[in-house]
């Protein structure tokens, strides 16, 4: 491409209202263009890493033998109705009505068109399984459209679906696309963590989230000092989760909800407390506040007046009616019950609590700011038979954006929508489902997070939008610059290599610039000055690599640099 | 691919409720399925032809430099009302809400939204001219969906935009892109004709439709027997016509609503009829019906006793006010006057008469059945001086589908949203612009309208899904025909082949079928028989050409075969 042709839309002044590096970068480098709130124009520059993406997908994908397909946008009600997600979607839903008053959804996802799909097209067990999939624009109605690309109303996902005979040809298929998943993270250099998640919405028991790694990110994550495997998924959409709070519970626990904390019941972090209700002599309940390390030592909690005899738990029932949530994730902020804190808590700072709403805690909490301190006493035991819990485990948070989201659904939709296959007996069974969703937008917002410096964003030779500029200095005034230039852009392009060749004449400094900001890995300096000893000086926008090369050298040169991108390129991390 | 890991969903039946050739083609060789009314799911077979029209479409366009950009579905409405297009584009624009309120269109075209952009975008005439494209997914609330993806509310264009200094420069592009138009269709050997149009909607002044002719269309064209550049479309959209007429006339007029005809008024056909207002002699209108290939002699007229002396021709304004439309474009049908007909008209069958709505005619009218032949009088002169209206000049109607329009815009989107450019003096000036549609979806049903037979559809080997099928006999019985399938599989796909290699060991008449449905352009038999001699049957869907070809030669031959395509392979051309 011959700059002179190319739109280039790049932008000199930082822009305003800009939220994260990426949102901000993606914008100076001319890359996407706001229209309204969260919805975004892609320039060239952003539509050819756009494009670049999709191919890694697209061909890892089609190695585990997924197959493509296009899936309309407009969705007909009816089916949202079947699949009961109608009404409980959520408002994120964009519901449209034609003029002959038929009503439809515009698509957030697929799940349901594509069981459709599958109930006529897929006959016998002989069929399955399959995994098909598609890469196209959906559309979430987010109440804060925010972070660029990340959060945006009209965004590009990339979902596939498998349909199986049964559960273990599902999880077969899952953890088959849970390593592809990681493949193209790899290849693409995202610095990536996978992590146990909650279903929500989408129902199913079994799912994983995929995060990129950032210093800006709407997920933050939880970090134990020992080991990634214990990460867990906090959750700091705050208006969402003060809405969740609103419905299910009273007024007084509003003040806490910025602290509320979304985690998997079976990650529990090392410095939270659980409560745990038994009956009081006057027969209604008492909260017992201990180190979720501990047990209750029943003798010492016999000594307590306050407590009925023989000690009798709340049961599920019970808890359920009082707090509105399951045992594990009971808590004593916003209850009007008395409590009793053992004497291992006092001390605890900044600890995570139960939140009474399922799979909920808040985290951040501390004594007087959040919560009083109720009557002490000893009513424990540390558990001495597991060390692990023996040691004090330090955590720490980082942040996040979550780009790809892997569910095993097994009968949800097929069951609503009817969709049945023939076994090898002659039944009809329902089909069992999984469903894989990568942000392909979002991936791009990541990959930027984590890849940028001062002067801009730092592509791989895999995604960037050129893998080679040329940039001649003094262009117009040197006919052997032009020369080389010319030449050289010539047998770029024949070794495809996807080359620009800066031929507008523009100051170097200024060529530079836009140059480093758009993150074109590697460039190639023309002057007069280093053709006259037969060299050509190249600069690595990755590392800072800077170098004088023959000129009979230079297309082997890059060809090799560019071929060994996978293996060799460093991984340049900002995080 | 291996036939076993594709998605084939082909239909042996012939489905219901299709209206066209291609709609039934389509379903039947499992490109597409129908999820709502004109809402359809492309399938693997249908996306893997869409991907290689998109294709040729892209190296054409950029071979001109233009630039492919992705823009957002979801367009604010304030940019429709800027526009002015809001409330007139009519009841195809589908509308929608967000939750805070805000209301967007779905894209059915993106004028608006382009405008919009290089009004931030372009700030000098040094950026000019630039021309910039989209391949996407646009929406149209049709009343009637039909013939498949051809009138559907969901369907993909390519849409081009270009934006100049001034006029000339806006021609010189318009041409450049014609013709890259013509190279696309004929590179796709699409049987297409081009026309003068209306740009309606759209505005501007300049504009040209794209035809494929086709057996099964929406539109109509009538060709002169003389030349194709006496083309001119008719439209036969009924209701859209008939509704039309309800609104602008009487209801007398229904009756012969079916004879609608839309044309331009700079392209009539010898065989119609004009009529000329005068005033009669109770001081009201008469209407004077004569060939329009005639003049009318005034001494004549002025001898009949109905006529107001001196002659009196109704003035514009006159005609305006009692037929609703421009003089070029009246007749009697529907108009309560008396009438006189000259002499030269009693003989006219079929002929074409003004509908009194501008820029539409009736044609196929005959006197009695769709109007009562009034008093006959002799009051015209033939126009001598004009050669070719005084041949008789037959004409034929017939169907096609429009694939492509494009449109000479100029200032018309610039003004309403202001969007300027600085010139070579430093004053600011509005942007010329252009448009250019294709219809990526309708392009496919047009093809398949041109290349069909009785078994099915007949791709070329630039657009099939797979260039060669590689059909085994009793597959699983043979391991010489399996070791031979297997190892031309390999070689074809080293080769850039696009191959499906059928190894579902089915029947090979079930076979044959499958694939002579979905239309592969080459397929090669492998049976024990010809393996015996060292020779592989070799077979066209094309031209039924049949041949034996020794197994070390095949390779080369359908390289050979498939490398020469565009020169070479027949345009199978079924209308």
């Amino acid at each position: 491409m011959r700059a002179k042709k190319y739109f280039f839309c790049t932008l000199k002044e930082k822009p305003q209202h800009t939220d994260t590096i990426s949102h901000q970068l993606m914008l100076r480098a001319g890359m996407i263009r706001k229209l309204a709130s969260g919805i975004y124009t892609w320039l060239p520059t952003g539509l050819r890493v756009l494009e670049k993406v999709k191919k890694i997908i697209r061909e890892e994908l089609n190695k585990i033998d997924a197959i493509e397909i296009y899936l309309p946008i407009l969705q007909p009600s009816y089916l949202w109705e079947m699949s009961e997600r109608y009404n409980t979607y959520g408002k994120e839903l964009l519901k449209i009505t034609d003029r002959r008053n038929h009503s439809y959804v515009l698509g957030p996802t697929h799940e349901e068109v594509m069981t459709y799909l599958m109930k006529y097209e897929v006959q016998s067990y002989k069929e399955l399984p399959i995994i098909l999939y598609q890469i196209q624009t959906k559309f979430r109605d987010e109440i804060r459209p925010r972070c660029g690309v990340m959060r945006s109303k009209e965004f590009i996902m990339k979902d596939a679906y498998s349909f199986h005979t049964n559960y273990n040809s599902l999880q077969k298929t899952y953890y088959k696309i849970y390593k592809a998943y990681l493949r193209i993270f790899q290849r693409m250099k995202i610095h990536v963590k996978e992590i146990k998640a909650d279903n929500g919405v989408m129902g199913g028991n079994i799912s994983h989230e995929f995060h990129a790694m950032t210093n800006n990110g709407d997920n933050n994550i939880i970090f134990s000092e020992r080991s990634y495997d214990t990460a867990i998924l906090l959750n700091t959409e705050k208006t969402n989760y003060a809405d969740l709070y609103k419905n299910s519970h009273n007024e007084k626990k509003n003040k806490t909800h910025f602290k509320t904390l979304l985690m998997q019941s079976s990650c529990l972090i090392d410095n939270s407390i659980k409560m745990i209700l038994v009956k009081n002599n006057v027969n209604s309940f008492i909260g017992l506040l201990i180190n979720h390390n501990y047990i209750i030592n029943k003798t010492k909690l016999a000594k307590l007046k306050i407590i009925a005899k023989p000690i009798t738990l709340a049961t599920k029932e019970e808890i359920y009616d009082l707090t509105g949530s399951n045992p594990e994730f009971i808590g004593p902020i916003g209850l009007d019950i008395p409590l009793i804190a053992d004497r291992s808590v006092i001390q605890m700072k900044n600890f995570v609590i139960g939140a009474n709403i399922n799979n909920k805690y808040f985290y951040n909490i501390n004594w007087k700011e959040d919560l009083q301190l109720p009557e002490i006493a000893d009513i424990t035991n540390i558990i001495s038979n597991n060390s692990y819990y023996n040691k004090i485990e330090k955590f720490y948070i980082k942040q996040s954006i979550e780009i790809g989201h892997i569910f095993q659904l097994e009968k949800k939709y097929s069951k609503k929508i009817n969709a049945m296959f023939l076994t090898h007996n002659g039944d009809n069974k329902f089909l069992h489902m999984g469903c894989y969703g990568i942000g392909i937008t979002r991936i791009i917002a990541a990959i930027i997070e984590q890849n940028y410096d001062n002067k801009g964003i730092i592509w791989n030779s895999l995604l960037a939008p050129f893998q080679v500029a040329i940039l001649p200095i003094n262009l117009q005034q040197s006919i052997t610059v032009k020369n080389i230039s010319e030449s050289l852009y010539l047998k770029l392009q024949e070794n495809n290599i996807e080359v620009i060749f800066d031929d507008r004449n523009l100051r170097p400094g200024v060529m530079f610039s836009e140059i480093e900001l758009i993150g074109i890995p590697h460039c190639i300096i023309i002057s007069e000055r280093n053709i006259k000893n037969n060299n050509i000086e190249y600069k690595s926008r990755m590392n800072n690599d800077n170098q004088i090369i023959p000129i009979n050298n230079i297309i082997n040169f890059l060809v090799n640099k560019i071929s060994k991108n996978s293996e060799q390129e460093p991984v340049c991390c900002t995080i």
